[in-house]
């Protein structure tokens, strides 16, 4: 049976660390990450993931999916807490009555726990500084039947709060990998020939039309910095470098953009 | 020649309308705008937009891209302020201390200033509330070749700090137009058969695949607001309706992604 409590202080030390997680060392620390929303919580449940802690407004309207998340949370012995529509704003950062928050464990984000053959596409994000960009390269990763998102160097949080919205809950069907760029380099050269993977990067450098490119699966897509690109020993690597047209004045896309554009190419040619 | 001020305080009645122009309310009742960065304004400068207003770091490196900023300022009699570091981050929310920004006249917004047959693809926005789908949008439009971005009905506003920084400069590239849609589908049938253009949406509904669809200039590529979708009378009411692969639990991809991967299919297509 879950632990169910009430919680009408803002002071109360389960609110301090509820609202804890929405910053990236508290999340660290504990392991844990927030989200928000009944659909984004229904489809974590689908998939698998059941919140260790469920926050309810106390005050709220009665919805199926509700009672089913809460029966869930039963079930596996997490905790639920009822609390008032103003500290569930405050934890959630949102300012919505209807709100529902749980709180998750982190994934394994070991490249060493990704079957690569398990997925035609991977998208590969390198040193992304905006949150939001993750987030939507998970959905976008999700649309195309990706495996997940791997990320190199120094990249945003997958698992803060923004992140996790902009994912519209991909955050719970895609894998996530965190790897230096030689860890990751090793890694997808470990198995040798087509079965490694075929490393692709939207590149100005010395490269084909994106259009129609010889695509292999398992196609890793990668994209670079937001404002610097990708470092030119990590396009060297690849295996295919493509480009898009760009007619008007700007030299780029936006990186989410980029890897949406670039990946849903992929899998037209992978499956055409 | 140019009015030069330097002001050391952040009371001073010019910073708080700079730092008003934030703010949407503001910038409506002064018909102006805020652009920063040295990349932003050189891309405006070249495309013919001189700021009213430039607002300079007075302990600053020299640079020649800034030196040209300050010519063109001068040429046309607009006014140049130096000021702290401090106070000029406060104004731009950047924290950076090479900044620079500009006060911009906001353009005509009005369907009748824009000529369709001036671009093979225009981008259309219905109720967007993400002002960096907006800035995303734009930047894509550019980089598609495409003529501009309209917004239809209750969108973002384009001049936000957001939008013109997510647009990297294309916000002086591109034509924006804002309208009802009964006032917008007016306008688009009021050029009889294909001159008048072609209304296409990513839809679910009676939609054939966006790949190789049968896409026709000037096109106008429509997305819907971020939770909604679009309206299903909007949807009836194109010329062409079509889908993207959806493969995992998602139905709906970023608005922005899917209007760049549905703006690079219809280049392809009229290219093609």
């Amino acid at each position: 049976m879950a632990e169910r409590r009430h919680i009408t202080g803002f002071s109360n030390p389960t609110v301090k660390a509820l609202r804890a997680l929405r910053e990236k060392k508290h999340r660290k620390l504990a392991g844990k990450f927030l989200a928000e929303g009944l659909r984004l919580l229904t489809d974590a449940r689908e998939c698998g993931h059941v919140p260790e802690v469920l926050v309810l407004a106390d005050r709220r309207d009665p919805h199926p999916l509700l009672s089913a998340l809460e029966t869930a949370v039963e079930a596996s012995g997490g905790e639920i807490i009822e609390t008032t529509p103003d500290i569930l704003a405050k934890i959630t950062g949102k300012d919505n009555p209807q709100a529902v928050a749980g709180v998750f464990a982190e994934f394994d984000t070991s490249l060493a726990a990704l079957d690569r053959s398990s997925a035609d596409i991977w998208l590969v994000a390198q040193a992304l500084r905006d949150p939001g960009n993750l987030g939507t390269m998970l959905r976008t990763g999700d649309a195309i039947g990706g495996g997940g998102l791997i990320l190199i160097d120094d990249c945003a949080d997958p698992f803060s709060v923004e992140a996790v919205r902009a994912s519209m809950g991909a955050v719970f069907t895609q894998r996530i990998a965190r790897a230096e760029w030689s860890d990751f380099e090793s890694w997808l050269r470990s198995v040798p020939g087509q079965q490694g993977g075929q490393l692709v990067a939207a590149s100005l450098r010395d490269a084909q039309p994106y259009r129609g490119a010889p695509y292999t699966a398992p196609c890793f897509v990668m994209v670079g910095n937001e404002s610097r690109g990708l470092p030119e020993q990590y396009e060297m690597a690849c295996d295919l470098r493509v480009t898009m047209p760009m007619k008007g004045r700007a030299d780029s896309l936006n990186a989410a953009v980029a890897a949406a554009v670039l990946g849903y190419e992929v899998l037209a040619g992978l499956e055409g």
